[in-house]
Protein backbone atom coordinates (compact mmCIF):
# COMPACT_ATOMS: atom_id res chain seq x y z
CA UNK A 1 0.00 0.00 0.00
CA UNK A 2 1.37 3.59 -0.92
CA UNK A 3 -0.35 6.53 0.55
CA UNK A 4 0.87 10.91 -0.26
CA UNK A 5 -0.65 13.23 -1.32
CA UNK A 6 1.15 13.32 -4.45
CA UNK A 7 1.17 9.39 -6.03
CA UNK A 8 4.72 8.90 -7.66
CA UNK A 9 4.49 8.52 -11.26
CA UNK A 10 6.06 5.29 -11.06
CA UNK A 11 3.59 3.97 -8.32
CA UNK A 12 0.73 4.84 -10.51
CA UNK A 13 1.97 3.17 -13.75
CA UNK A 14 2.82 0.02 -12.74
CA UNK A 15 -0.65 -0.22 -10.95
CA UNK A 16 -2.21 1.13 -14.50
CA UNK A 17 -0.21 -1.74 -16.48
CA UNK A 18 -2.60 -4.14 -14.66
CA UNK A 19 -5.34 -2.36 -16.46
CA UNK A 20 -5.92 -4.54 -19.80
CA UNK A 21 -7.28 -2.00 -22.13
CA UNK A 22 -8.57 -2.28 -25.38
CA UNK A 23 -6.21 -0.93 -28.22
CA UNK A 24 -7.61 1.95 -30.35
CA UNK A 25 -6.32 3.48 -33.42
CA UNK A 26 -7.54 7.40 -33.32
CA UNK A 27 -7.94 9.38 -36.51
CA UNK A 28 -8.23 12.76 -38.24
CA UNK A 29 -8.29 14.71 -41.48
CA UNK A 30 -9.34 18.01 -42.42
CA UNK A 31 -8.11 21.28 -42.96
CA UNK A 32 -5.46 20.84 -40.44
CA UNK A 33 -4.23 18.05 -42.05
CA UNK A 34 -4.17 14.04 -41.33
CA UNK A 35 -2.69 12.39 -37.91
CA UNK A 36 -3.45 9.19 -36.19
CA UNK A 37 -1.96 7.35 -32.49
CA UNK A 38 -2.66 4.52 -30.55
CA UNK A 39 -4.16 4.97 -27.93
CA UNK A 40 -5.69 2.64 -24.85
CA UNK A 41 -7.44 5.84 -23.07
CA UNK A 42 -11.10 5.58 -24.97
CA UNK A 43 -14.44 5.12 -23.40
CA UNK A 44 -17.99 4.44 -24.17
CA UNK A 45 -20.18 7.57 -22.79
CA UNK A 46 -23.72 7.30 -23.38
CA UNK A 47 -25.44 5.59 -26.06
CA UNK A 48 -28.26 8.53 -26.34
CA UNK A 49 -27.07 10.10 -28.19
CA UNK A 50 -24.21 7.75 -28.91
CA UNK A 51 -21.03 9.38 -27.53
CA UNK A 52 -17.38 8.42 -26.45
CA UNK A 53 -14.43 10.14 -25.21
CA UNK A 54 -11.17 9.71 -25.92
CA UNK A 55 -7.59 11.10 -24.06
CA UNK A 56 -5.04 12.84 -25.87
CA UNK A 57 -1.50 13.62 -24.88
CA UNK A 58 -0.50 17.70 -25.32
CA UNK A 59 3.00 16.89 -25.38
CA UNK A 60 2.42 16.31 -29.31
CA UNK A 61 1.62 19.45 -30.84
CA UNK A 62 0.40 17.12 -33.89
CA UNK A 63 -2.36 16.09 -32.06
CA UNK A 64 -4.16 19.17 -31.95
CA UNK A 65 -4.90 18.28 -35.65
CA UNK A 66 -7.86 16.24 -33.93
CA UNK A 67 -9.54 19.43 -32.22
CA UNK A 68 -9.20 21.72 -35.68
CA UNK A 69 -10.04 19.71 -37.62
CA UNK A 70 -13.14 18.89 -35.82
CA UNK A 71 -13.74 15.12 -36.25
CA UNK A 72 -11.92 12.21 -35.84
CA UNK A 73 -12.61 7.99 -35.79
CA UNK A 74 -11.67 5.75 -33.36
CA UNK A 75 -11.18 2.25 -34.98
CA UNK A 76 -10.73 -0.52 -32.13
CA UNK A 77 -8.77 -2.78 -33.49
CA UNK A 78 -8.03 -6.61 -33.77
CA UNK A 79 -5.10 -8.96 -32.96
CA UNK A 80 -4.56 -8.67 -36.60
CA UNK A 81 -4.16 -4.62 -36.21
CA UNK A 82 -1.25 -5.09 -34.28
CA UNK A 83 1.74 -4.01 -36.86
CA UNK A 84 -0.57 -0.77 -37.45
CA UNK A 85 -0.80 -0.17 -33.82
CA UNK A 86 2.91 -0.41 -33.36
CA UNK A 87 3.19 1.96 -36.61
CA UNK A 88 1.12 4.21 -34.73
CA UNK A 89 2.43 4.22 -31.57
CA UNK A 90 5.79 5.35 -33.21
CA UNK A 91 7.75 2.66 -33.59
CA UNK A 92 9.71 2.74 -36.53
CA UNK A 93 9.63 6.50 -36.65
CA UNK A 94 7.78 6.68 -39.78
CA UNK A 95 6.13 9.79 -41.03
CA UNK A 96 2.18 10.40 -41.09
CA UNK A 97 2.83 9.62 -44.79
CA UNK A 98 3.92 6.20 -44.03
CA UNK A 99 1.59 5.33 -41.42
CA UNK A 100 -1.15 5.78 -43.16
CA UNK A 101 0.18 4.04 -46.00
CA UNK A 102 0.87 0.84 -43.95
CA UNK A 103 -3.13 0.27 -44.32
CA UNK A 104 -6.21 0.63 -46.20
CA UNK A 105 -8.82 3.20 -45.14
CA UNK A 106 -12.20 4.17 -45.83
CA UNK A 107 -14.53 7.05 -44.94
CA UNK A 108 -18.09 7.40 -43.76
CA UNK A 109 -19.70 10.47 -42.65
CA UNK A 110 -17.05 13.16 -41.16
CA UNK A 111 -13.71 12.09 -43.56
CA UNK A 112 -11.90 10.81 -40.95
CA UNK A 113 -10.24 8.05 -41.46
CA UNK A 114 -11.50 4.62 -41.15
CA UNK A 115 -9.33 1.08 -40.74
CA UNK A 116 -10.95 -1.24 -43.41
CA UNK A 117 -9.43 -3.97 -40.98
CA UNK A 118 -10.71 -2.95 -37.35
CA UNK A 119 -13.55 -4.82 -35.28
CA UNK A 120 -15.46 -1.54 -34.93
CA UNK A 121 -15.08 1.95 -35.99
CA UNK A 122 -16.89 5.16 -34.64
CA UNK A 123 -16.79 8.24 -36.91
CA UNK A 124 -17.34 11.08 -34.28
CA UNK A 125 -17.96 14.98 -34.57
CA UNK A 126 -16.14 16.28 -31.92
CA UNK A 127 -18.69 18.00 -29.48
CA UNK A 128 -16.56 19.04 -26.57
CA UNK A 129 -12.95 18.69 -25.03
CA UNK A 130 -11.22 20.11 -22.07
CA UNK A 131 -7.92 19.85 -20.57
CA UNK A 132 -6.67 17.50 -17.71
CA UNK A 133 -2.94 17.77 -16.39
CA UNK A 134 -1.18 16.53 -19.21
CA UNK A 135 -3.73 15.50 -21.55
CA UNK A 136 -7.06 16.68 -23.46
CA UNK A 137 -10.19 15.04 -23.07
CA UNK A 138 -12.27 14.95 -26.37
CA UNK A 139 -16.23 14.13 -26.30
CA UNK A 140 -17.20 13.08 -29.75
CA UNK A 141 -20.63 12.50 -30.96
CA UNK A 142 -20.93 9.35 -33.05
CA UNK A 143 -22.31 10.32 -36.42
CA UNK A 144 -21.04 6.64 -37.88
CA UNK A 145 -20.45 3.12 -37.09
CA UNK A 146 -18.80 0.46 -39.43
CA UNK A 147 -18.70 -2.98 -38.38
CA UNK A 148 -15.22 -4.91 -39.72
CA UNK A 149 -14.83 -8.73 -39.53
CA UNK A 150 -15.79 -10.00 -36.18
CA UNK A 151 -11.81 -11.19 -34.38
CA UNK A 152 -10.21 -11.47 -31.73
CA UNK A 153 -9.43 -8.11 -29.61
CA UNK A 154 -6.04 -6.58 -29.19
CA UNK A 155 -5.55 -5.41 -25.77
CA UNK A 156 -2.84 -3.89 -23.71
CA UNK A 157 -1.32 -5.13 -20.34
CA UNK A 158 1.71 -5.37 -18.58
CA UNK A 159 3.51 -2.97 -21.08
CA UNK A 160 2.73 -5.87 -23.61
CA UNK A 161 0.18 -6.19 -26.65
CA UNK A 162 -2.24 -9.00 -26.47
CA UNK A 163 -4.87 -11.01 -28.50
CA UNK A 164 -8.08 -12.44 -26.36
CA UNK B 1 -21.80 0.43 -42.57
CA UNK B 2 -24.44 2.70 -41.18
CA UNK B 3 -24.73 6.42 -41.42
CA UNK B 4 -26.93 8.98 -40.00
CA UNK B 5 -26.96 12.24 -38.00
CA UNK B 6 -28.12 10.18 -35.36
CA UNK B 7 -26.57 6.83 -34.84
CA UNK B 8 -29.39 4.54 -33.36
CA UNK B 9 -28.72 3.32 -29.92
CA UNK B 10 -29.04 -0.25 -31.32
CA UNK B 11 -26.34 0.14 -33.62
CA UNK B 12 -23.98 1.64 -30.92
CA UNK B 13 -24.61 -0.77 -28.65
CA UNK B 14 -23.90 -3.53 -31.15
CA UNK B 15 -20.43 -1.87 -32.67
CA UNK B 16 -19.49 -1.08 -28.22
CA UNK B 17 -20.16 -5.07 -27.57
CA UNK B 18 -17.23 -5.47 -29.72
CA UNK B 19 -15.16 -3.23 -27.03
CA UNK B 20 -13.22 -5.22 -24.05
CA UNK B 21 -13.26 -3.49 -21.36
CA UNK B 22 -12.04 -4.01 -18.31
CA UNK B 23 -14.14 -4.11 -15.37
CA UNK B 24 -13.98 -1.87 -12.66
CA UNK B 25 -15.91 -1.02 -9.08
CA UNK B 26 -16.25 2.13 -8.13
CA UNK B 27 -16.88 3.03 -4.67
CA UNK B 28 -17.49 6.35 -2.44
CA UNK B 29 -17.98 6.65 1.49
CA UNK B 30 -18.64 9.92 3.23
CA UNK B 31 -21.74 12.14 4.50
CA UNK B 32 -23.64 11.25 1.30
CA UNK B 33 -23.80 7.43 2.25
CA UNK B 34 -21.86 4.52 1.03
CA UNK B 35 -22.42 3.53 -2.76
CA UNK B 36 -20.48 0.73 -5.07
CA UNK B 37 -21.51 0.43 -8.86
CA UNK B 38 -19.79 -1.73 -11.27
CA UNK B 39 -18.46 -0.02 -14.45
CA UNK B 40 -16.42 -0.30 -17.42
CA UNK B 41 -16.13 3.22 -18.29
CA UNK B 42 -13.24 3.85 -16.60
CA UNK B 43 -9.67 5.10 -18.09
CA UNK B 44 -6.17 6.86 -17.04
CA UNK B 45 -6.02 10.55 -18.16
CA UNK B 46 -2.52 11.51 -16.90
CA UNK B 47 0.53 10.33 -14.83
CA UNK B 48 1.45 13.84 -13.88
CA UNK B 49 -0.71 14.10 -11.70
CA UNK B 50 -2.11 10.66 -11.62
CA UNK B 51 -5.72 11.10 -12.91
CA UNK B 52 -8.19 8.96 -14.21
CA UNK B 53 -11.78 9.51 -15.29
CA UNK B 54 -15.03 7.55 -14.77
CA UNK B 55 -18.71 7.54 -16.52
CA UNK B 56 -21.58 7.47 -14.43
CA UNK B 57 -25.35 6.71 -15.35
CA UNK B 58 -27.27 9.51 -14.58
CA UNK B 59 -30.43 7.42 -14.45
CA UNK B 60 -29.25 6.12 -10.65
CA UNK B 61 -30.23 9.01 -8.29
CA UNK B 62 -27.82 7.40 -6.16
CA UNK B 63 -24.93 8.16 -7.92
CA UNK B 64 -24.99 11.76 -6.60
CA UNK B 65 -23.21 10.51 -3.86
CA UNK B 66 -20.00 10.32 -5.68
CA UNK B 67 -20.09 13.64 -5.93
CA UNK B 68 -21.71 14.87 -2.57
CA UNK B 69 -18.72 12.77 -0.76
CA UNK B 70 -16.14 13.92 -3.47
CA UNK B 71 -13.78 11.09 -3.09
CA UNK B 72 -14.33 7.74 -5.16
CA UNK B 73 -12.44 4.28 -5.21
CA UNK B 74 -11.53 2.83 -8.76
CA UNK B 75 -10.97 -0.74 -7.70
CA UNK B 76 -9.25 -2.84 -11.21
CA UNK B 77 -11.43 -6.38 -11.06
CA UNK B 78 -9.97 -10.16 -11.63
CA UNK B 79 -11.54 -12.79 -12.86
CA UNK B 80 -12.15 -14.00 -9.37
CA UNK B 81 -14.44 -10.91 -8.15
CA UNK B 82 -16.95 -11.93 -11.07
CA UNK B 83 -19.32 -12.21 -8.24
CA UNK B 84 -19.00 -9.11 -6.37
CA UNK B 85 -19.22 -7.42 -9.84
CA UNK B 86 -22.61 -9.12 -10.83
CA UNK B 87 -23.65 -8.22 -7.02
CA UNK B 88 -22.94 -4.65 -7.79
CA UNK B 89 -23.93 -4.62 -11.01
CA UNK B 90 -27.41 -5.15 -9.69
CA UNK B 91 -27.93 -8.89 -10.28
CA UNK B 92 -29.61 -10.48 -7.35
CA UNK B 93 -31.11 -7.28 -6.56
CA UNK B 94 -29.47 -6.91 -3.13
CA UNK B 95 -29.50 -3.74 -1.36
CA UNK B 96 -26.41 -1.36 -0.60
CA UNK B 97 -25.68 -3.00 2.80
CA UNK B 98 -25.93 -7.06 1.60
CA UNK B 99 -23.79 -5.70 -1.60
CA UNK B 100 -20.99 -4.53 0.35
CA UNK B 101 -21.22 -7.72 3.11
CA UNK B 102 -20.46 -9.34 -0.31
CA UNK B 103 -16.61 -8.62 0.13
CA UNK B 104 -13.79 -7.46 2.31
CA UNK B 105 -12.88 -3.97 2.41
CA UNK B 106 -9.90 -1.59 3.69
CA UNK B 107 -9.34 2.17 3.19
CA UNK B 108 -6.56 4.41 2.02
CA UNK B 109 -6.49 7.43 2.01
CA UNK B 110 -10.05 9.19 1.22
CA UNK B 111 -11.93 6.33 2.69
CA UNK B 112 -13.68 5.23 0.04
CA UNK B 113 -14.17 1.64 -0.10
CA UNK B 114 -11.23 -0.02 -1.49
CA UNK B 115 -11.92 -4.05 -2.30
CA UNK B 116 -9.69 -6.76 -0.71
CA UNK B 117 -9.18 -8.71 -3.82
CA UNK B 118 -8.78 -6.16 -6.57
CA UNK B 119 -5.97 -6.11 -8.66
CA UNK B 120 -5.19 -2.76 -8.22
CA UNK B 121 -7.21 -0.08 -6.68
CA UNK B 122 -6.66 3.99 -7.25
CA UNK B 123 -7.85 6.00 -4.51
CA UNK B 124 -8.89 9.51 -5.67
CA UNK B 125 -10.34 12.94 -4.93
CA UNK B 126 -13.16 14.35 -7.30
CA UNK B 127 -11.45 17.34 -9.13
CA UNK B 128 -13.61 17.67 -11.64
CA UNK B 129 -17.21 16.31 -13.48
CA UNK B 130 -19.45 17.29 -16.04
CA UNK B 131 -22.68 16.20 -17.80
CA UNK B 132 -22.80 14.16 -20.76
CA UNK B 133 -25.79 13.31 -22.50
CA UNK B 134 -26.89 10.59 -19.87
CA UNK B 135 -24.17 10.28 -17.97
CA UNK B 136 -21.43 12.25 -15.66
CA UNK B 137 -17.84 12.16 -16.38
CA UNK B 138 -15.91 12.28 -13.31
CA UNK B 139 -11.72 13.05 -12.94
CA UNK B 140 -10.22 11.76 -9.95
CA UNK B 141 -6.88 12.51 -8.95
CA UNK B 142 -4.87 9.56 -6.93
CA UNK B 143 -4.45 9.87 -3.50
CA UNK B 144 -3.17 6.66 -2.68
CA UNK B 145 -2.92 2.99 -4.63
CA UNK B 146 -2.96 -0.23 -3.58
CA UNK B 147 -1.53 -3.40 -5.22
CA UNK B 148 -3.17 -6.45 -4.65
CA UNK B 149 -2.60 -10.03 -5.64
CA UNK B 150 -1.98 -10.08 -9.44
CA UNK B 151 -4.19 -12.54 -11.59
CA UNK B 152 -6.42 -12.81 -14.50
CA UNK B 153 -7.84 -9.66 -15.45
CA UNK B 154 -11.85 -9.34 -15.42
CA UNK B 155 -13.44 -8.33 -18.98
CA UNK B 156 -16.63 -7.21 -20.65
CA UNK B 157 -17.38 -7.76 -23.86
CA UNK B 158 -19.65 -9.26 -26.07
CA UNK B 159 -22.68 -9.02 -23.02
CA UNK B 160 -20.75 -11.11 -21.17
CA UNK B 161 -17.48 -11.71 -18.64
CA UNK B 162 -14.52 -13.12 -19.50
CA UNK B 163 -11.09 -13.98 -17.50
CA UNK B 164 -8.08 -13.12 -19.09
Amino acid sequence: MLTSSTIERSTFREAMSRFAAAVNLVTTDGPAGRRGVTVTSVCSVSDQPASLLVCLNLSSPLNARFEENGVFAVNLLGQTSEEVARVFAGEGGLDAEARFASARWVTLSTGAPVLEGALASFDCRLVDSRTVATHRVMIGEVAAVRLGEPGRSLLYRDRLYHGF
